[in-house]
């Protein structure tokens, strides 16, 4: 059994990071990894690795490390990435091109279901290999793609609006790229991007004093 | 005096968040604001407000709140934004151009200092309002600019040589988009930004019992 939703968010963030790291791995040329060899090249001590990793079950053979694919399966499964999981975008400004083209989604397993847009230069047009639907069509299309997950690339003006039909449809984890605290049913998980606010926290650690 | 460093990065991210919802509250309709009001905007419980704030000093009054005006100016002070802060794009793709477009620049005293990329499309151009330098001007430009930040818009395969030159530069704080583990030198902050990540750690919260 996995402990869901006892697993704190930068664990997952870390071990997203492995099975990242893992599905550039050629299991052909490496059948087996160790958490020296893991936490090198995602750049987290080995014994952060070792005590994530085993935190989950017994991957590693002592003086063989890992074996890649079943440590991948689990990775997957820990983060139910072991089957395909429809996202639906909100948004196609520059923003959401952007997460359309980020690298990873097949490796992932994750796919966009739905794209939408409310400009009506963009909306009935294939953009990035995506038929762009109107925001008005979210209630009827958003609960035929059994999505769980939307990411909010829309300006901060329209994000509440949007979220709240979002959540309606059933999703019930948001990414947020607006400036703005999104209010949502308990049960529904907000993931804010700000990169302002990762911006200011880069300002207050890099500072000199002079 | 800050105690600069100390700060864990979850609060600092708060502190961000208030000073953003500060900048957006108009002094001459509401002078003060109640640890209440502002855990409501930022969707943080007030308690943890409160214990954010009192740390830094002692910006409240009971029953009165807290001055906006001298609660932004010490939250700017916190996070090194009471004056311009020069900041440095390379990539200049769809996630580049989000990045010049996001809402926040000026409010947080963030600046663009130099946009650079590789593409002869873009180099010598002049996009959303800045000119687009030539990567190869990076160790001759940036440290011109006196930024010790930037953001790293490019793709995986170029990520590393980039960050090389902007550290050699004098860059210490560096906002990495591209989906792979930056080696730094330990004097050197790297900040991760990764769609897919986030996306993976909502997979997991989101998931059904089935």
């Amino acid at each position: 059994m996995t402990p869901r939703g006892d697993i704190p968010s930068p664990t997952l963030e870390r071990l997203a990071e492995y099975l990242r790291c893992l599905t550039e791995t050629d299991v052909d040329v490496e059948e087996f990894i160790s958490s020296d060899q893991l936490g090198k090249r995602t750049r987290w001590p080995a014994e952060l690795v070792r005590r994530d990793l085993s935190y989950f079950g017994e991957f590693g053979r002592r003086g063989v490390g890992y074996n890649v694919t079943l440590l991948r399966h689990a990775l997957a499964r820990i983060l139910e990435l072991n089957r395909p999981q429809p996202v639906v975008l909100v948004g196609l400004g520059n923003l959401g091109r952007a997460l359309l083209t980020y690298p990873g989604w097949d490796r992932f397993n994750l796919f966009i279901a739905a794209v939408f847009d409310t400009d009506p230069r963009l909306v009935g047009k294939r953009v990035l290999g995506h038929d762009v639907l109107n925001a008005d069509a979210i209630p009827e299309v958003v609960p035929t793609t059994k999505a769980r997950m939307a990411m909010l690339s829309v300006p901060g003006s329209a994000a509440q609006e949007v979220a709240d039909q979002l959540v309606a449809c059933g999703i019930r984890g948001l990414l947020n790229f607006a400036p703005l605290a999104l209010e949502v049913p308990k049960t529904v998980l907000v993931r804010n991007v700000s990169f302002i606010t990762e911006l200011a926290v880069l300002s207050h650690y890099t500072a000199q004093e002079q």
